[in-house]
């Protein structure tokens, strides 16, 4: 049996990849399952209680030598904690990569907005076709529904420039099989979803989607919060603050940031442990400082855009 | 325009899976060109005389910022030498990772017994099935002729364990199209022209199919040469000892080794630098020192049994 598991600190995308996969290698009769690194955030929670789907298993650890199949990452210190005693067999990713294996694995990555565009792909390869191979996997409506949403999630509806065209396409032939009438409506509800924190601990909230790189032997954690509600985090500054200086010491980082980005008029306003990451972080991106809160128009993607200017300062 | 580099010291495998792939891309409408990093061994040039090819050009540099597309390869030191200066911008392979990019690009590896296979796999897709959607690529029968023969060389005639039983499945439908009579007599014509060295000088003898592997910051030579006629290299035993001690100091390697497969007979011969090197090599793979030459009957794949156990001895 191969476990599926997406990064720690789940988000839409890398549950519903992980998910729709193994429906993908059930139907291809290889014994695999899914399980959620952490607990589900409230955008995945909507979405599984709308399709009315039941959620992964959260797992803490896995069995010393079990087969595991990586989505949707590709770094040890987004994974499992006992990666190291683990046989990694394959990886399904849209991140950079930074890997050693001693053997040779089966491993797709593509530049792709989302991993649900790329599990959608290894469906739809033959599936609108009236030509599909006879036993190649179907793809459920319900299925075709959690990659699309996996999709609108990590692009924020098209908005985040790690968009392709390709996955425009994919979302549009998707939809087809999902049949959601108002997309857009859909992604609004969704970023609501996201948005609503309810009584979220401070660090929690900063650990809801929270990566940590490791850049020449030097450790960063780089928080995001993508909302529809930015005062929700901004009205909590100080204490944000206090706890990342404290998160900074205890897990011996170099830096560490938090990035609250408003989804809808595609601008953002970080928050940093201390003077030294804020001057950094003022330097690398040009940021306004307003009274502590960094505030940057258009910088959305920690992927796209904050990840690599860090990776090229610190190489 | 792109640029298709296998890798270094190529074989037949890395050269024809690069010239199959520029074919697939241009079926694409995407621009690029397949190189060659070095001479073409006599075993790729046997067969591009056969199905009247004619070879991809050799290539030193390539301008800095250049796209690259490195096929049957992932690690630096088995490529061009300013790669750092160039933008990777795709990789497709069959062998173990270890690469660190700053952004996301395509990757695609499986664990097959040869590139060429991978290569077959994308226009195989659907190339059988009458269904083929059209503008997809198609394979011709010289393109068929090409990956067919770097399948059977790298998986020397499905002798390597290496092989699997996809690149059986693959080879027997690429047969379809390029119908070479008889496969065995065939393989045996490459091999014995891949035999036939000549007049080779030493060293060239030795970085014939040569990887350095960069395992714990340490730098591993393993050079092999796959014969029908091992006495072609054993002959010159005490010349080749004398030149990997050269070539161990001038490259400041922590070992090397040049390993003699006979091909037929499913067993090898390694030669080391020193007494160091072959301490080494027989406690690690059992071997039996017969005067100087290390005997190991079965030890036939660099890649599949001499890198991996040298990777975790050193790890």
């Amino acid at each position: 049996m191969k476990y599926i598991i997406g990064h720690s600190n789940p988000d839409t995308d890398t549950i519903c990849s992980a998910l729709v996969y193994q429906d993908y290698l059930e139907q291809k009769g290889i014994e695999a399952k899914a399980y959620a690194l952490g607990h589900l955030n409230n955008e995945t929670k909507f979405i599984f209680e709308k399709f009315g789907i039941t959620a992964p298993e959260h797992v803490h650890e896995i069995p010393t030598n079990s087969e595991i199949i990586l989505l949707d990452h590709n770094e040890e210190t987004q994974s499992i904690q006992n990666i190291k005693d683990l046989d990694i067999v394959e990886i399904i990713d849209h991140h950079k990569i930074k890997l050693e294996t001693d053997k040779p694995i089966r491993i797709h990555i593509e530049p792709l907005g989302s991993s649900c565009s790329i599990i959608a792909k290894k469906y739809l390869r033959n599936h609108l076709d009236a030509s599909r191979p006879s036993g190649s996997p179907v793809l459920s409506k319900e299925n075709a529904s959690l990659l699309l949403a996996g999709i609108i999630s990590d692009t924020l509806y098209f908005r985040s420039p790690t968009t392709t065209q390709e996955d425009k396409d994919i979302a549009e032939k998707l939809n087809q099989i999902a049949k959601i009438e108002d997309l857009e409506k859909f992604s609004l509800e969704m970023f609501n979803a996201k948005s609503d924190l309810g009584d979220i601990a401070t660090e929690e909230l900063i650990r809801l989607d929270y990566k940590v790189f490791n850049i020449q032997d030097k450790n960063f954690g780089l928080g995001v919060m993508e909302t529809t509600n930015k005062d929700f985090g901004l009205n909590r500054k100080e204490e944000i603050t206090k706890k990342l200086k404290e998160i900074k010491e205890r897990d011996s980082l170099s830096g560490v940031c938090f990035t609250i980005i408003d989804i809808l008029k595609e601008e953002s306003f970080t928050l940093c442990a201390d003077e030294k990451d804020s001057k950094l972080f003022i330097e690398l991106f040009d940021a306004k400082n307003q009274d502590g809160v960094l505030y940057v128009n258009n910088l959305i993607s920690r992927k796209k855009q904050i990840a690599p200017v860090f990776q090229k300062h610190f190489s």
